[in-house]
């Protein structure tokens, strides 16, 4: 078995080994540079890692780990336009170093390219990937509607910021442990449980990543850290700030929406502050330990030997307790 | 062997029950208004056409033309978007209707889509089917990426503009073309011939669309005329017009250029005239002409009775003649 590490060098081998030497070199130099900024990989890492824990070798997985890791970068490079973000793992975007027109039609030839790389795929898996695949790539652009619509509505429940990270974020997790599975050759129902698994780490995930916007170091984190608040950005904290803060709390929160000039510090230290008084950085930490808890036990259901999940279970800890 | 217009037919009726009913309905309301704006329904139509030349149903065939033609809406969206173009086929563009972002964000589930479709062919052309509809898709994104970098180049030869028509516009008949010959169980040489049959007529096809700019008649083209000349596009008429003309009608070109604020009509007037003047306007029907003729010669080397050819003949016929 692959340790995480051995995991994560095999991706950053093959993501170099991806040639986009097609012409135009214009079309594809943002495709290489937005490849090459790196970022976590966790999203092939999960589907290597899930399908070594069937199979020895994880060659047939690599087609769809590295089809996921372009498909995400993609959405990445489209987001960034259409949120007009200035940085990208704290490099340019692609739409700032080029232009909108550029960004544009080098994501659709990713999208494109994502497809190209998992019909290089095992043809006995070849369908039920593809299927699995699109479905959840049109899941994702959902998820990103609504995180768009959700900027001019001011009633966002609970229940809809979830859903909409569940389709933004977590359904690629899920989706590329199960191509993980697919190819590992795992009986369908550890395949439904590593996909469920997915779904709860994915959402966790996105959790922290809110959690990190108040909290994380601005050093480690590769974003600006309070850029959802600057934005108004209605995240799982601000949504519980504005149901749980004292009236006079709800106020400050209010006053903070309608001003168009302010110093950034202060308004996310004020930010900060409610939601440190409101109880809703806890509340959002035990959200963030529930789905945890909730994707270990899809684990326990699996049909494997324990210590075959001890990489799995690494990989989750790692994500639970980042700092960026 | 069915007509055209019972292949047309077919295909208004399987665009209409393809159903975008998933959830947001404001992530599909633009991908249905696309689809519902008609259009000649071509590319399908070949695909349809080809595949009936070897069989006598053409269900197989249904998955891919339907897939072609959402892919080709989806191009349109976005390149309408990349052109600020304000009209498509007399309405209205995406862009305009809502706004950038629903217009990239809609696009790309078009694209996804689109894969979503061909995935539903039979699986034993599943393979093959992917694989051409991938390469000839990130074909076109090339040949876009050309088409928005001649617009700031002075120096665009004739070769260069009809390599960026072939990939932008011919690649994707001749792929819809050989689509059909694969699910249609056609020889391989005979797919072969059909693709560069495809190619032909499409690059014929393209340089009738610039004649049509320059010549047509606004109520039937569906774009106003004169839309390339007005911002200087250097179409097979200016690209030879540049090189051809006299030196004081080049000079009156270069003058309207330059010119910022100008009567439209005055402005394409001057152009027709010179291309009447130069010759222009009769070099490119005689290419036209002999594109359509090398597309010709190609259904003539395919190894089926001629009778079968009648349909891919009437069309080219009226993909030649038609005035809109």
């Amino acid at each position: 078995m692959l340790s995480f590490n051995e995991i994560l060098q095999r991706i950053e081998q093959e993501v170099s080994l991806l040639h986009f030497n097609c012409s135009p070199d214009s079309l594809y130099a943002p495709v290489k540079y937005i490849l090459s900024l790196g970022g976590k990989r966790i999203r092939p890492a999960l589907t290597l890692i899930a399908c070594n824990i069937y199979k020895d070798t994880i060659d047939d997985a690599i087609a769809p780990a590295l089809s996921l890791e372009v498909f995400h970068n993609f959405t990445l490079l489209h987001d960034d336009l259409m949120d007009q973000a200035d940085k990208r793992r704290n490099n340019p975007t692609v739409h700032k170093i080029w232009n909108a027109n550029t960004a544009i039609l080098s994501g659709d030839a990713m999208v494109i390219a994502s497809y190209k790389i998992i019909a290089g795929s095992k043809p006995e898996f070849l369908k039920e990937l593809i299927d699995l695949f699109t479905a959840t790539a049109l899941e994702i652009c959902g998820g990103q509607q609504y995180d768009m619509e959700f900027e001019s509505r001011p009633d966002v429940s609970e229940a809809e910021y979830l859903e909409m990270i569940r389709l933004k974020t977590a359904v690629l997790l899920a989706c590329g442990l199960k191509m993980g599975a697919i190819t590992g050759g795992a009986p369908a129902n550890d395949a439904a449980h590593l996909y469920q698994y997915g779904l709860n780490i994915g959402l966790s995930f996105q959790l922290k990543d809110d959690l990190l916007d108040v909290y994380g170091d601005p050093g480690t984190f590769g974003k600006n850290t309070g850029g959802d608040i600057i934005c108004n950005k209605k995240t799982f904290l601000l949504i519980n700030a504005l149901r749980k803060a004292t009236p006079g709390q709800q106020k400050k929160l209010r006053q903070w929406f309608a001003k168009k000039e302010f110093d950034p510090a202060e308004k996310i230290e004020a930010f900060r502050r409610i939601y440190n008084e409101s109880g809703v950085k806890e509340m959002t930490e035990a959200k963030i330990q529930d789905y945890y808890n909730k994707a270990l036990s899809h684990l326990a259901s699996l049909n494997v030997p324990e210590e075959k999940l001890s990489v799995l279970k690494e990989v989750s800890h790692i994500l639970l307790h980042r700092e960026s």
